[in-house]
């Protein structure tokens, strides 16, 4: 698994497991970030770097003038309601008509030059993606998706492509954990099913099906955020 | 037409004058870039950059040891001859690959978009695109098709995309240059009915076909400058 921003999200796991293990107790409010970065021992920035992770992952949310709660797991939120982080540049759907375009074309290249190294590296991020999500470990869920699409990208021929789809890489994530807080447990069984769909196109070396399986994959995680495309 | 680095076009276009007027004359050595630049009174970076320009339009040819010589017209490059000036990053048929899915897009996005004064803006620098051409004007020609191009990608709904297409605008401009030196009449020719035909799809609102139109004039482009894509 890359690291990603280390301080950040090992904050967010700390806090994801003090959630999962009663330590922060649902509906209840948590400290403020002063407090809370003096108990954790961590900076104020990057404790709210980790808050907005866990209020994107639907985790815990925010209510102006009453404080952040941890989420009621029966009080889940409605589509669209999470934080969108790039507001003042870019709609969510833009980024993910971005993405379809740049990784369906990422994924023809992949299809003439992943080995089978490529394809056992894949399968194992999708493997720990799937055990991460069992485990509700939401934070390595969405960091080992990451991971699967940073694979293909890296085996692109055209590296002005490469670096096109690298620029966009923390919006890239982001679209990632937005539809976390709306996904059930079947449509993360249809998100494993898509990623190993895109694998089997790769190991046939199927340019036109691995194209579609991706931007399928990509549509239906759209979906699930809430956005058309 | 929108200006782009001033200083330089405006070196290549009197250096461009000098040649047409036969000041220049046809396998004459131009003085070298020191004598050069205080004959015209600029810098020696704008003057590099505006005979860099000039070498990838097919004007002038410099020979490693000899010096830089005015082009004569019987002796027209071998296709890839040019200078690419990226190679070091990217390789051409990267940037076209780009631009075809980006700009494929874009022209969607413009078919739903466009005004009346939109088409108009399109049909008018294609028109002096066309007469640039006519007056061997190379320099203003390609200005004017990087103007066509931008209208289209200005329409864009998806304030991203657009904004990776001009953060490429530097290449965009130099994958215009390259195929003028192989272009002939009659593919000038074609290149302005594609424009048309693009502006023709843009008017009756018709993304499939604006899309269809714009990648196909893409990869004319291309196969001109010896790339297949």
């Amino acid at each position: 698994m890359i690291e990603r921003t280390p301080v950040s999200q090992a904050i967010a796991r700390q806090l994801q497991e003090m959630i999962q293990s009663g330590k922060l107790s649902s509906a209840e409010r948590l400290p403020s970030q002063r407090v809370l970065s003096e108990q954790l021992g961590v900076s104020r920035p990057s404790l709210r770097e980790a808050l907005m992770t866990l209020e994107t992952l639907g985790l815990i949310r925010t209510y102006p003038g009453r404080g952040t709660f941890v989420t009621d797991p029966q009080d889940m939120p409605a589509a669209n309601s999470t934080q969108w982080r790039y507001t003042d540049d870019y709609g969510m759907a833009d980024v993910f008509e971005v993405r379809l375009l740049l990784e369906g074309q990422l994924a023809r290249h992949a299809a003439e030059t992943s080995t089978l190294d490529d394809i056992s590296l894949l399968t194992a991020a999708t493997d720990k993606m799937e055990a991460a999500w069992a485990q509700g470990d939401l934070i390595a869920n969405v960091d080992e998706d990451l991971e699967f699409h940073q694979i293909i990208a890296g085996k692109s021929r055209n590296s002005l492509l490469l670096q096109t789809y690298t620029s966009l890489s923390a919006m890239v994530m982001e679209t990632q954990r937005q539809p976390i807080p709306f996904t059930a447990l079947d449509r993360m069984a249809s998100s494993i099913a898509e990623h190993r769909a895109i694998i089997a196109a790769l190991n046939a070396r199927d340019a036109d099906a691995a194209q579609t399986a991706m931007v399928e994959h990509i549509r239906n995680t759209a979906a699930c955020a809430g956005i058309s495309i």
